[in-house]
């Protein structure tokens, strides 16, 4: 397949536009195949024109329907072969293996969503029957159930240009919600999403879902994206990128003249307390540490940009430990010169600060593309004073805090700002002393873990990725895991409602054999 | 007991304020008993310290714990005795059988969100064991569940100054997700207020909750109300009142740097589908909705403001009707001189537009503390062109829109801002033809009802009250049922936490015996 740049306005391709795009190779400076053309006013109304048209005949679809499309576009992915890797490594110069290991995880969020579906109970339907002889007044019929929004724009990551990209969490939540999607693609792996769309765009057929189920747009700037979020039909936003671009779609949502939610996953510098007893293995720590905070060239929302300690006899060993490992891993390249760039920038900006110690870098001095591993540390004053200590770094970075005491420590938990993670390293017995620091923790963040390391996110029921302001826009929505179907939901209650006309997920008969709450009791019975 | 008119600073009364204010019998002008003041600036920062501070032990009671205090609640309040009701009939000139009634709903909440608790599945608790074994990864043991957010600041509705107001849904279910609430007066029923928060602090006392888990405040204009808001130990607002109220907070609330969610009802037009089957009953239909429209003088958001029906052969008949029953209704006293005023205004700003046509008023004259029903009638065309007609007019009133044809109506319909309620009226074929139109309404409310009339909002599993903006801020939540719970709420995920460290919800035995999601099974098992 040859990389033709064109924007997918529902089912057909479109390049009207007069402005285009082109992506080069990080390394080569050479242009990758493909050209990208901006998609016009006029292309992307149309593509929301469709897709509201699309959500009167999607959301009727059954779950089954919609399990059954899911499903087919992560056979479509899987069809795309070699071509996709190829051209997603060359896309994100990330190694072979991780973007294999990313498809894996794309297809499976898809089949997990599809699994959700054909289950079905994720509808939380709640029936209290009518009791027309109560007193002082009779009870109607009332029956609710979570059915979707409309349509749902999702702007692609950098990072994962698989994972939380154009047929990512987002996507396939809003698809499994009953959601049409507009999908906004990253300049910087426009050919992975065109191949990504395609298979989309086969299943859509495939499945004979309505055209405007799905679209794909190219955009350079801001333009393309305002004008979606603006746009009346649509009526959420899922994003993971930088707090700037999260914050810009938020403000801009909250001005329309019905504000829409924005879910945007905007990054944190996940907090990691080492507890005493945890700091007596020294070695052991920094090296698990090192190896976390370097991991994909630390792109990772969850990459430990903050590690939390009080002095003991342990501390200073550790901290040596940390900057010997540090200096042992090599740079890599990053993922594309602007990341590289504000990379570079930002370290330096840090260790241009008042009271700021350089702990260790890497021995290898790192070329332009390439992010170099640096760890530094702060005084607790020094961190709790210094607004730019709390902001992230995106890469193999990770700053220090070094209490005097626990009060300090306290105090240094108060001054954070909302996380997606926060660690707690040590024995049972340290934890159940610092249980006031670990409730502190929990309440700033999203996830709390536990004698491990925070990269790596889990895809399945349990999993809460997103957390307090300013990690994400809104704490009570996570974009991984089953949870994520719930951003593009909401309850609606029929009541006294025929039953033929009631969503079969209601009807008295329960169809779908799903778990209700039916007259208090959480039951599959019908009635 | 007589009214002291002093602040709630958790368990202090407080006074230090050199504003105060009173409030008068709409028709007498005689100040009532009281003089209510003012909070100060110290004031209300100190009750909000005090909140932040009893979270944290607020937090760790068990849900046991938090139902006997929420039981509790209800008791104290039931104590008051007839003493309540009289000051609450005398604040709102309401009814006494509808104060007492009211009063039951209040008490009826507190204890169901306490019988919630008791069960406790409703934290939405999942498991994900680990999986040492698997491979290319293993998987980490991972647990969720909704955890309480903090403090939750909660505004009085005037139309509700028991179920909507100081220990109403929204102090209900923020007091049972786990948060202590702050409490700002509604400057028409301060004294009931005061009464109410007596009860939930000799409760708070009585069950040895934290001093700070309830406070309550007072305060003339917008200043406290923006302080709390604005405040950074809030994390939630709960309000039920005007648009420009809601928006307001909303707006801060956005401001902020750690944006806060404000769930705002603000009422709706609720509009009403009369089908072709329905006006044939031109009669029945007529009275049952002149009931409904004039019931407690209109003072509900859930009132029928509008009335779409395509014209037909009964249609003329249905309006004569209607416009015959509203006559023969008396005017009522308002629940304040504002609220009157507001009505007074905007009625005759409505039948002051271009083509409406008056079909109908009360043939009794009001008092000036009375409304006065009044049914009116536009074209389509005048509905969809005139953004005043989409516009609540709080009390009896509702407004005719008269289609030509469903293409008419469809466009009607299209046109409608997001609604609480939304109401079918016809037989079960007739709903079938008019599938397209009863979804559309669906897809702009929160309740969609058959064959009823949209006063009237139980209390249960199954109601949403909410409805997309600007009905409320945010349609995925409703201020009313066991669902206003998850308002005050978000996930948390453990990973590897030790058992001994996790919620009880979360731990392996399953000490509450609450239904789980664990490794993908619904099931109350421990591991």
């Amino acid at each position: 397949m040859s990389i033709h740049g064109k924007n997918f306005i529902g089912n057909d391709l479109s390049s009207n536009g007069d402005k285009s795009s082109k992506i080069y190779d990080l390394k080569s400076d050479e242009p990758l195949e493909g050209e990208f053309f901006h998609a016009t006013n006029e292309e992307v109304d149309l593509a929301l024109k469709k897709a509201n048209k699309a959500f009167y005949i999607y959301k009727d679809k059954s779950q089954l329907q919609r399990a059954n499309f899911l499903e087919t576009i992560a056979d479509e992915i899987m069809n795309l072969g070699d071509e996709l890797i190829l051209r997603t490594v060359a896309e994100s110069n990330l190694p072979k293996p991780r973007i294999e290991g990313e498809r894996g995880r794309t297809v499976g969020q898809l089949r997990m969503f599809a699994n959700l579906l054909k289950e079905g109970s994720w509808v939380e339907a709640t029936i209290d029957e009518a009791l027309p002889n109560r007193e002082p007044l009779p009870r109607n019929d009332l029956r609710k159930m979570l059915r979707p929004i409309g349509v749902v724009s999702v702007f692609e990551a950098s990072n994962f240009p698989l994972a939380f990209a154009c047929a990512g969490g987002d996507t396939a939540s809003a698809l499994a919600a009953g959601c049409p999607v507009i999908v906004k693609a990253h300049s910087s792996h426009s050919g992975t999403s065109e191949l990504i769309a395609t298979a989309i765009i086969n299943a859509v057929k495939k499945c004979d879902m309505p055209d405007g189920t799905f679209s794909m747009v190219h955009g350079g700037g801001r333009t393309v994206g305002q004008q979606i979020v603006l746009h009346e039909v649509v009526k959420a936003v899922g994003f993971t990128g930088s707090t700037q671009g999260g914050m810009k779609l938020f403000e801009l949502a909250n001005q329309r003249k019905m504000p829409i939610p924005v879910f945007a996953e905007m990054g944190s510098i996940n907090p990691c307390l080492f507890l005493p007893s945890s700091l007596k293995k020294a070695e052991e720590m920094a090296q698990l540490y090192a190896n976390s905070i370097t991991v994909g060239v630390g792109q990772f929302c969850t990459n430990p940009g903050l590690i939390l300690l009080v002095k003991d006899e342990n501390s200073e060993a550790f901290k040596t430990e940390l900057s010997k490992s540090i200096e042992n891993i090599v740079p890599a390249t990053m993922l594309s010169s602007s990341i590289q760039e504000a990379y570079s920038t930002g370290t330096k900006e840090a260790l241009s600060q008042d009271n700021i110690t350089l702990l260790g870098q890497s021995k290898v001095e790192n070329t332009k593309a390439e992010g170099r591993p640096t760890v530094a540390c702060v005084s607790a004053n020094t961190f709790i004073e210094n607004p730019k200590f709390h902001e992230e770094i995106f890469g193999p970075y990770s700053l220090v805090v070094e209490c005097e005491n626990i009060d300090e420590l306290d105090l240094v938990i108060s001054s954070l700002d909302g996380q997606l993670t926060s660690t707690v390293m040590g024995e049972e017995a340290d934890m159940q002393k610092f249980k006031k620091q670990i409730f502190s923790l929990e309440n700033r963040c999203g996830r709390i873990l536990f004698n491990g390391v925070p990269t790596g996110v889990e895809v399945c029921h349990s999993m809460q990725h997103g957390g307090p302001f300013p990690a994400a826009t809104d704490p009570r929505f996570t974009s991984v895991g089953t949870g994520a179907i719930r951003r593009f939901v909401r309850p609606v209650c029929f009541q006294d409602c025929p039953n033929s006309l009631l969503p079969d997920e209601l009807k008295d008969e329960n169809p779908l054999g799903i778990l209700r709450i039916t007259n208090d009791k959480y039951t599959r019975d019908s009635l």
